[in-house]
Order: C-alpha cells, then sequence, then structure tokens
C-alpha cells in the first residue's frame, strides 16, 4: 500500500460531498476518490439488505480504484450496514456514526441528545446504542425528518415551507429540553440554520463530517499512511447515474465547483 | 397466450397502485401482478440511460411471470424509455402518456394545458409532442414540481406544507390560463384537492389511470385476450426491497389494503 493511493469515499448520492469538504480542509495533501450512488438514491427508506448489497457493492468499486482507507460519508449505511460488513476488507473502513456519537457525548452537559436522521438510520437505533456504549446514563431522542434531503435537493434551504418543516418535525425534541443535537445525515449540515432557528441558540448541533475527517486523518497517521508527497493532490468523482445533475449540486455540498466527474456502472 | 394470464403492470415505486385502483375497477376479472421497483425508486430524478437500463430488467421480470400485457404505470418511464423499447417485447406495452395527452386535448377548450411531473418526465417534453401531435395549436405550459412525491409518500396530503409548495410550484402555471392540467405523475392523484385549491375549480384535473385502464381494455378485446373466467381474480404484488413499506403505503393509492407483497430480485 502506498501513501499517494487515494482515499475512497462513498455515498448514497451527493450528500457525502460534505465529508470530502472537511477531509479536503483537514488533509490538504490527500488524493480523494468519490463514489455517488446517484442511481439507486437514496438509500434512508430502503431495507437493510439493500443498503448492505449496494455498500459492498460501492466498496468493490473503490477498492478497483486502489484506495488505502474508505470512508463512508452516509448515516443510512454507516448505521445499517456498517456494523455488518465493517471488517471483511482489505483496508480500513470508518463510518461517521462513532465520530460524531463521541462528539455529541462530549458537548452535552445535561445528558440529554437529540438525534435526526433518514427513517432507515432511525430505524435501526445505532445512535442509541453508540451513545449508551459510552456513557449509560445519557437520554436519546431521535426523529426521523424525511422531507429534509429532497428539500436540500431541490436547493430549499432558506425557505418558508423547509422552515415549516423543520418546526413540524422538531417540534417534538424542542419538548425534550436536548442540549444537543447530532445532525445524522450528511445533507443536514446545509439545513444548519434553519434547524439552529427552530431549537434556538442554546443546542449544540453536531455535523459528523468534521469529526470523520480527525478519524480518518487519526487512522491514517496509525498506519503510516498519510500522503506526504508535495504532488498538487486529485480529487476524482464517480457517480452511477447524472454526472450533469451531481456536477450542479456538488457546488452547494462542497463550497467549490468540481470539475471531474465521470459515470461508473456497479452492482 | 391465454385469456386468464395476468396483466403486468410496473412502477418504480408504490404511485403506480393508482393504476392499479382503476384496472380493478375497469376490469374485475383480470389477473394483475405488480412490480414496484422499491431498491431503486424514484426514477424522476434519474437520466434517459438509467431510466431504460431499469425498465427493461422490470419488463423483463414481468415477462418471466407469463402476463399477457405490460401497463407501464409510471410517467418517468412512459416519458423517457418507452419510446426507445416499447416495440421490443412479445407483448403489448402501454404507457400512461398517449392516454392522458389525448384525454387533455379532448377537454381544453382555450388550447392551453399544463403538465406537471418529475424532473425527468419534464425535462423530456414527451407531453407537449404527444399534444401538439394530435392538435399543433395547442399551447403547453410544464412545471417540474420533484417535492410532490416526497410528500405523498410521508403522508402529507392535507398539510399547510404540502399547500405552500403546491401554491410555489403552480403559480407560474396559474397565470398562464390554462383550462387543464396533466397530473403527470401517478402520485398526483393524491394531491388532486390540493392542487384544485392552488388552480381553482375551473381547471379540468387529467389524472391518466383512468384512461390507461381504458386503453388496456381496449387493447385486451382488440387481441381477443379478455379474461371471462368466473374465478375470483388474484392480484399479485412484487416489489425489489421492503415489502413492509410497501405494504404500509399501498392502501393510501389502492383505497384497501394489499395482502399478497413479496420480495423480488431484479436487475
Amino acid at each position: 500500500m502506498a501513501n499517494n493511493y487515494p482515499i475512497g469515499v462513498f455515498d448514497s448520492g451527493v450528500g457525502g460531498l460534505t465529508v470530502v469538504k472537511e477531509l479536503i480542509r483537514q488533509l490538504p495533501s490527500e488524493n480523494i476518490i468519490y463514489f455517488g450512488d446517484t442511481a439507486r438514491v437514496p438509500y434512508g427508506i430502503k431495507s437493510k439488505e439493500t443498503v448492505i448489497r449496494f455498500s459492498i457493492e460501492n466498496i468493490l468499486f473503490l477498492l478497483k480504484q486502489n484506495v488505502k482507507l474508505i470512508c463512508v460519508a452516509c448515516n443510512t449505511v454507516s448505521s445499517v450496514a456498517l456494523p455488518a460488513i465493517k471488517n471483511h476488507f482489505r483496508v480500513p473502513i470508518v463510518g461517521v456514526l462513532a465520530p460524531a456519537a463521541r462528539e455529541a457525548v462530549y458537548a452535552t452537559q445535561n445528558k440529554r441528545i437529540g438525534v435526526i436522521g433518514t427513517p432507515s438510520t432511525i430505524k435501526s437505533r445505532s445512535y442509541e446504542s453508540q451513545i449508551n456504549e459510552l456513557d449509560s446514563e445519557i437520554k436519546v431522542f431521535s426523529a426521523a425528518t424525511p422531507l429534509f434531503v429532497p428539500l436540500v435537493e431541490e436547493g430549499w434551504v432558506d425557505t418558508d415551507v423547509t422552515r415549516e418543516v423543520a418546526r413540524e418535525y422538531l417540534g417534538p425534541l424542542t419538548n425534550k429540553n436536548v442540549d444537543t443535537l447530532i445532525l445524522g445525515c450528511t445533507h443536514y449540515p446545509l439545513l444548519r440554520e434553519v434547524i439552529q432557528g427552530v431549537l434556538g441558540k442554546k443546542v449544540n448541533l453536531i455535523d459528523s463530517a468534521k469529526q470523520v475527517a480527525i478519524e480518518v486523518k487519526r487512522m491514517l497517521a496509525c498506519e503510516d499512511l498519510l500522503n506526504d508527497s508535495a504532488k498538487k493532490p486529485r480529487h476524482k468523482f464517480y457517480v452511477s447515474d447524472n454526472p450533469e445533475w451531481f456536477t450542479n449540486l456538488a457546488g452547494r455540498f462542497l463550497g467549490h465547483s468540481v470539475k471531474d466527474v465521470s459515470r461508473a456502472e456497479v452492482g
């Protein structure tokens, strides 16, 4: 395994780019290959068996690109598939769940944490298990917020409709007196302001991207795999469908436009 | 080909059940096999190539079940894939597009028709071509309404949020003085009241289900394939993922609950 091999990142679609943004910030020398499964997006309403099958196919695709580590930039995959498959492959696999759970446990003062995510993520109760493994006294309150993803993809991040949807979904959580909320889906950082507006400024919003990038950096350092080349790193993007759609949306998630987007068939 | 062979129906997910409801009403003796591609739903944001590939796989699955005719209960497939593939198979294939276009052309008085649908359906401009082939003087005004599907699947058919989204999407159409609107997606009949509320009572809403069922009946009669058996017909449902999710939603689309739902892998 060579240090200049790329980090592989995958997500069901475009949301994982919020993680890529943070990887680029924290690991500016690393080559990155991203795969977005836009032909089968979204995963968040699909069954465990199907999410596992799709995830394995995505991992095999990245392994063929000679990646040195795989970062799963999708909460649904990290919640429902990763526990079953993470030890089966020849490179380390890092999910978004554990880093976000750790950060939330660290942040909470009153031991009341909220979690929002896709129906599959919430149904898996994975965040609850992770948090309670770290501190069994913490109470976790969860809510599925399925309309957030289509709203973000429609670009409606600052509209009355989105604020109304947020009030509807988050209302039950505001009564639970949580002081910390995990944004349990890589799309949700784009709704940070709307969510903070509904919950109030005192609630800590935990966005897994930053913590995941720290974890990736730590693991690469541990295995002596950090890229020390001075060459300009390459960021290459593959999607299973609709490179144009992905390219149009990407800027919103990544903070800058992307160029190198190709179509790749998996499965 | 035997008369008691089933009619095959497919859709990307659950929306096609609005067509099944009408098939059962108009053809109460027919056996029906439905396939919903819930592992890869939705199709409406995906590319032509991908929708064609998925559609062929779905058709091959239905042909294996010995169907005598295939009804494509999905506007996206009918718009972007059907023109390329409909003549390649050994049974007749009926889409939702032509019947709805015919009905709209018949209904309009002022020759101004609106069409709403998924981004892929609208981008294909298929409704415009079909309508203008029938009457080149008709003006067609289209709008993509991507949030309607997730709103219906979330069960938010009668909420302030949905009315606000409808006002946002349909606003530009209200200024165009259309007297007829095609509901160009099999989910949209569930939003009939909200849409009528925004556009006003004078606008005709054309829902393809009824017209498609008429077309299926006509074609079966033509080929002498109507089922004349007195046996209770069988309605069997297959999905590529999440039979429970499908079963929960199905009642809302079909008007009664479904029992016989199995998982089937395609592709």
